[in-house]
C-alpha cells in the first residue's frame, strides 16, 4: 500500500493519465475492464487505495462512462478512499440546463447531482454553462474547479497567424471569446445564430471588416460542426484571406470534421480534453496545477 | 391530469406496456427520447404525472438504459410521481455478487442500490442470484417481486413434446429447473460445468439414460450460447432424439443462436422478458398480476 495520492485511468487514457500524475506527484494505476457478451462491464480496481485518490475520465459518449464512474467511485471507497477527485476534462449534460417544453428532462441537474454523490471534487474545463454562473450549481460538491482552453488556444493562434481576427459563432461564447482575443489583443465579434434543429443553424456574421482578414472561428465546443461550418461559408464568402477553427472540445461527432473542412476551414486546432486528431495543446499542466492546490 | 396509475415506456417496448397496462388497469404514456450527435440523451415525459407510476425498462445492454432511468425517476418526482416502480423484465448486473480478485467491483450490490435509490419498487423476472436468497439483499427497496419463467416455459414444453427429459446446464440452475420439472412431472437432471472464460466452457452431462430421449435444455439466461451449445452437443453425442432450448432471458450475445443451431439444436423458446424472434410466452399476465397487488 502507499499514501501518495493516486490518479486512476483506463488503458485508453494512460498517457494522459501519465502527463497529469508526473506534473502533479501522483502514482498512476490502471483500471481493468472487460465487457461481458451481454454488455455488462466487469472493472478491476488497485486492491488497496490510498486516502486521496483521483479518477481520470472525460465524459464525451457519456452513458457508458457514467456507469463506469458509478461503479469504480463506489468500490474505490470501499478500498480505502476518503477523498474522491473526479477529472473530467470533457463534463457531459451541462449544456441541458434547464426545460424547454413541459416534462422534459433537465439532466444538467441530475447528473451533475449524480457525479457530486460520488465525487468529494471535480475538476474540469469549459463546461458549457448558460443560465448559471457557477459549477457549484450544476455539480454541488466541497471543490468544483473549472479551468479554461481559452488562454492556451490563445498562445497557440498568436504562435500560429499574424493579427489574426477572433469570430465566436455564437453569443453564447461571447464571455470566453473575450478572455482569448484580449490576451495578446486580438481583434474579435460574436455571431448571431439561431438553431431549428441538431445539424440546421442560422447565423449572421458580426458587424466588422472581415475582407482580407486571417479569421480564426473560436468556440468552448464542436459537435456536429454545422454552425462552424455555416459561420465559415459566411465568412468566405465575406471575403476572409483565411478561416481556421480553434475548440477546447473536439467532440466532432459523425462527419463533423468533413462538415468543417468541406466549408473552406483551413487548420482545426483543440485541447486535449478529447482526444482527437487535431489535438493542438495539452491541458496537462493546468490540470495538474488544479491537484497540486 | 389523470389520477389512474401511469406506466411510462420508451417507443420500442409500447407494445409490451401496452399488454401489461391492460391487464393491470393502467394508462401507458410514452418518453420521447432524442440522442444528440455527441452522444447525450435529451428525454422527454408527460408534463404531469399522477401519485403512481410504473417505469417498463428491461435492462439488457444496461449502462444506457441505467442512465436513462436516472434521468426519467429523477425527473418523475419532479412532475408529481410520489410512488415509483421499476418493471425490469430483466434486470441486469445481478451476476456480479462477489470479488473473485481483490479490487474487483461487486456491481450487483452497486447497481441495486443505485436503482433503489430511485425506485419505491421493482418487479423482475428470474434475476440471477447465486450467493443471495432474496432480490431485496440485491435491491433493497419496500417491495422487490421476482417473478419466474419457469412455470410458463414449463406449460409451454408440455404442449410441444411428449415425456420430455429436461436437462439444466449447469448446477446454478437447479432449483429453478426442479420447479419447472415438478410441475409437469418431467423427469430432469442437471450438468455439471467448469468456466474457464467468456465462451471457454467445461460441461459433464448427469447420469442419467439420454439415449433416445426428447431432450429440452433449460435455463435461466442465455449469454454467448457456448454453455447450451456444449451441452447439446454432448446430448446428441449420447444418442438424444432431439435436443430444444427454452430460456427466460434470451440474451443472444452477438451470434449465440448460430452457436446453439449449429450444435444440433431444434427449436429455441423464450419468455419475452428481452425481445427475440424465438419469444414463445409472455411474461405480461404474471407482470401485471404483480403490480396490481
Amino acid at each position: 500500500m502507499t499514501s501518495l495520492p493516486v490518479l486512476l485511468c483506463f488503458d485508453e487514457d494512460l498517457v494522459a493519465a501519465q502527463r497529469i500524475a508526473q506534473a502533479a506527484g501522483l502514482s498512476v494505476s490502471r483500471i481493468d475492464r472487460h465487457r461481458f457478451p451481454d454488455g455488462e462491464l466487469k472493472l478491476r480496481l488497485p486492491p488497496h487505495l490510498p486516502d486521496r485518490v483521483v479518477v481520470l475520465r472525460t465524459l464525451d459518449q457519456p452513458d457508458e462512462k457514467l456507469i463506469e464512474l458509478l461503479l469504480v467511485a463506489r468500490t474505490a471507497r470501499q478500498l480505502g478512499a476518503k477523498h474522491l477527485t473526479l477529472v473530467a476534462p470533457y463534463l457531459a449534460y451541462m449544456r441541458q440546463d434547464m426545460a424547454f417544453q413541459p416534462g422534459e428532462v433537465v439532466s444538467q441537474l441530475i447528473i451533475g447531482r449524480f457525479l457530486a454523490d460520488l465525487f468529494d471534487g471535480v475538476i474540469t474545463v469549459d463546461p458549457h454553462l448558460h443560465r448559471i454562473s457557477t459549477l457549484e450549481e450544476a455539480v454541488p460538491t466541497s471543490s468544483a474547479i473549472v479551468l479554461s482552453g481559452a488562454p492556451l488556444l490563445s498562445d497557440l493562434i498568436a504562435t500560429k497567424r499574424q493579427q489574426p481576427l477572433l469570430i465566436g459563432p455564437d453569443e453564447e461564447s461571447g464571455q470566453w471569446l473575450a478572455q482569448a482575443a484580449q490576451r495578446h489583443g486580438f481583434e474579435y465579434g460574436v455571431c448571431h445564430k439561431t438553431r431549428h434543429g441538431d445539424r440546421n443553424v442560422e447565423i449572421v456574421l458580426p458587424p466588422l471588416l472581415v475582407k482580407g482578414r486571417v479569421v480564426v472561428l473560436i468556440d468552448d465546443v464542436a459537435s456536429s460542426g454545422h454552425t462552424l461550418a455555416g459561420a465559415a461559408r459566411l465568412l468566405i464568402a465575406a471575403g476572409a484571406a483565411s478561416v481556421d477553427v480553434a475548440v477546447t472540445h473536439a467532440l466532432f461527432a459523425g462527419d463533423a470534421l468533413q462538415v468543417i473542412q468541406s466549408a473552406g476551414v483551413g487548420d482545426v486546432w483543440s485541447t486535449d480534453c478529447i482526444t482527437h486528431p487535431s489535438n493542438a495543446v495539452s491541458m496537462a499542466p493546468a490540470i495538474a496545477a488544479a491537484l497540486r492546490v
